[in-house]
């Protein structure tokens, strides 16, 4: 089986990108990955690429007058490449429709809570956590979904729950929840490449594997 | 430690209850069932309670031309006992806002989801487990929290996680959850009749045990 190409979409420090790196490389996923296109010039996650030879691209958002040209040149980008598999590692900008609806079905996006709980527009990051630790919910965890035209919305591919603890603060909880994030980002995209994705309406069935 | 009086509510088949009965009778909840009332006359929650000696009351909401006087006969019944803890234990009524004042803080309620995704309104008994499962998510729980004026708001006392598995129906889920939900009702039981739920805002502690 030959491998699918991946591209991954970051803005910052990019520890879910080197999870997935480290699996690529072991290869646990069948897959290559092929492209890291940052929208922050800054993003630490283009040095972890560099550092193992992936091409490392920056389109800045800023230098952008306006979304739609950015919007145009992240599609451009990605269809040089033609990636199987697009995949959000803490990507923070908003895809524009017409990419969603070019890769509907190959675009994974990780989410740090138990989705629907937590998400939508806003909650992104340290919010997150912050969230949940002021909602006194004691069970959050990660989502590994497709991406639709919504936020936050897509089917669902995994989902891990992570238990909050007296005393958590955002930062504490995150960390936590990261490391869950890194081991479901690894999984669907071994389960993507393996092919043992199915989606059914809203439901993912994952084949046996 | 004096044992303190509770009452539980209840409108169906009262397996939540039964674990409440279990769980007092072995000594491992500080607290007596003094009455379990039901808002529906053939609920078999009464029968539980009778087979165990215990008070079953029933006010049979569809009895009353209005809820008011409803709710006035509910709290009135509640006032003879003076419970220190009144569990929900698959009550379908919404309580006055008479009753939640009066008893704040005493009040539990058990939610078959991990709060706050798939409650409020119109969220209860397996439309729950329809609406996780026509979700897609991937993992459910159970959720015990204090009752406040708002459907399933209330701050957050225990949560659980439960997988959902592909195949999963409505009932299936159910029945996984609702083993989740006798832990929970009665871990949170046990805990609050030794004095070891702190509330600080939405957020309840659990003091060392």
């Amino acid at each position: 089986m030959s491998k699918l190409k991946i591209a991954v979409l970051v803005s910052g420090s990019g520890s879910n990108l080197q999870a997935l790196i480290d699996a690529a490389a072991c290869g646990s996923i069948q897959g290559q990955i092929e492209i890291v296109i940052s929208d922050r010039p800054g993003a630490y996650a283009l040095q972890r690429a560099e550092k193992h030879g992936i091409t490392a691209a920056c389109i800045d958002k800023k230098s952008y007058e306006n979304k739609i040209d950015f919007d145009i040149q992240l599609f451009n980008r990605l269809n040089e490449v033609q990636p199987d598999l697009i995949i959000l590692a803490g990507y923070l900008s908003i895809l524009s429709s017409e990419l969603i609806e070019k890769y509907r079905g190959k675009i994974i996006n990780i989410h740090p809570s138990l989705l629907p709980a937590f998400g939508g527009k806003g909650f992104y990051g340290e919010k997150v956590h912050k969230a949940v630790i002021e909602s006194g919910a004691k069970v959050s965890g990660a989502t590994v979904h497709f991406v639709d035209e919504n936020t936050d919305t897509g089917p669902i591919i995994l989902q891990k729950a992570v238990v909050v603890l007296y005393g958590d603060t955002p930062e504490t909880l995150a960390k936590r929840v990261l490391a869950v994030e890194h081991y479901l980002i690894v999984k669907a995209a071994e389960l993507f490449c393996s092919n043992k994705l199915k989606q059914e309406g809203l439901n993912v069935r994952i084949l046996r594997e």
